[in-house]
């Protein structure tokens, strides 16, 4: 009897390429997955995560589900064993048994990301932080927040081997936050294409620094056209911080 | 003409063999001399530091201060040349020209202390907090704390080798603070003996854990003898966040 498990993490993705399987590298799947065969006697099993994130982006709220072969550990030793097996920058807070229609990815109403912006530079945290040695306009970042939300083609804002699969994402919450000497952008949507949230802070910070105007953003929005967007966000500025369900807030 | 400088510098402890010069490691005040001296023709500059932190011990508001052989460069060129030629694990935030007079460490009327522990393992800033696994009581730890303000003997919790040394600090503030998952323990004193916060925030979990009473860490207190602390809690939770001087708040 196979069961399916959901798997709440939160992991540092500093040290690691990303969320996605690949060869001969640390990926936070891999080592999700290895982990998962050495408890079950070396069998291949695949954990499928909510959300992919990109090399050097990290997670307080990831979500995964995968298929086990069997039943031989509870949910709550099949957790300490993920967090004994996996490396430190990967803390597993919850291993739950879901139903065989429960899809980590499919499955989700929204996601929640968070970027971090300094306007200092920082040596305890910096793994988290962009800092932005220019100047920026708190009430232009601002401006450019409240375009967002609503549904968009966001072609503009993705990395271009992604823009054929669909482009358009309901955005159901976007906006800045002064966080002492940061600047947090919480952005909330249905899904987000690839490199969109870097993207998309990027320009912003174009905008706030006075390298294009707010109605340059705005048409990127209304008349999507790859190649104008500013240069993405580096993404160790980038927490996927929560991911929802039906029936959760 | 010589001229002292003064600089105010963080850095993230993790990668360092803490604050004081040792051959052969990375070290701060090793990194901030090198830099000094490739700028200054080779030279040897020393620099001194307001409080010499452990190997993986943070600082958020370190204060050191070096005498440079002449004025070849402003203090703002000084700035940014340390940035430049330090890793980027140490931030300079400021170099200020001082009077003669000024130490850092002699002169410095107080230092602060932070100390963060969490109920939770966290994969995201692990590095500056200690997670504790047992269940820890919040009422103990703030009784704790309230017992430190004023002078007392720290013989009880000093590293041994410096409690020849004179052990009498006074205690300015001490409290702990809950921010969302985490317990931060704030103290602020005229001067620390070696090894202090950490030995006090040990015994203070170990109190709070039921593993001694508040009573036991009073009389550590009162009737200092070394040895029967706790264990140190360690290093990478604590952060040296302030030193203050005369004319300063």
């Amino acid at each position: 009897m196979t069961r399916r498990v959901r798997i709440d993490l939160e992991y540092d993705g500093t040290g690691f390429c990303g969320w996605q399987l690949q060869p001969g590298v640390a990926t936070v799947q891999g080592s999700l997955e290895n982990a998962l065969s050495v408890l079950h006697g070396g069998k291949r099993i695949r954990v499928t995560g909510a959300g992919r994130t990109d090399a050097g982006v990290h997670a307080t709220g990831q979500v995964a589900h995968a298929i086990l072969p069997d039943a031989r550990y509870t949910v709550e030793r099949l957790c300490r064993a993920l967090n004994a097996l996996t490396p430190e920058d990967i803390v597993v807070h919850r291993v739950s048994e879901v139903p065989a229609a429960f899809d980590a990815r499919r499955s989700a109403c929204w996601r929640a990301y968070r970027y971090r912006l300094s306007a200092s530079r920082l040596a305890c945290g910096r793994q988290y932080v962009w800092s932005v040695a220019e100047p920026l306009s708190w009430r232009l970042l601002s401006r450019c927040a409240e375009a967002l939300p609503g549904s968009h083609s966001f072609t503009s804002f993705c990395v271009a081997s992604s823009a054929g699969k669909g482009t358009v994402c309901r955005i159901l919450e976007a906006r800045w936050r002064r966080r002492g000497t940061e600047f947090h952008f919480d952005i909330r949507g249905n899904r987000f294409v690839h490199g969109m949230v870097r993207s998309l802070v990027g320009t912003m910070v174009a905008v706030a620094s006075g390298r294009m105007t707010v109605e340059d953003f705005k048409l990127l929005l209304l008349r999507p056209a790859r190649g104008r967007s500013a240069p993405p966000a580096p993404a160790h500025g980038l927490t996927l911080v929560k991911v929802a369900y039906a029936g959760e807030e």
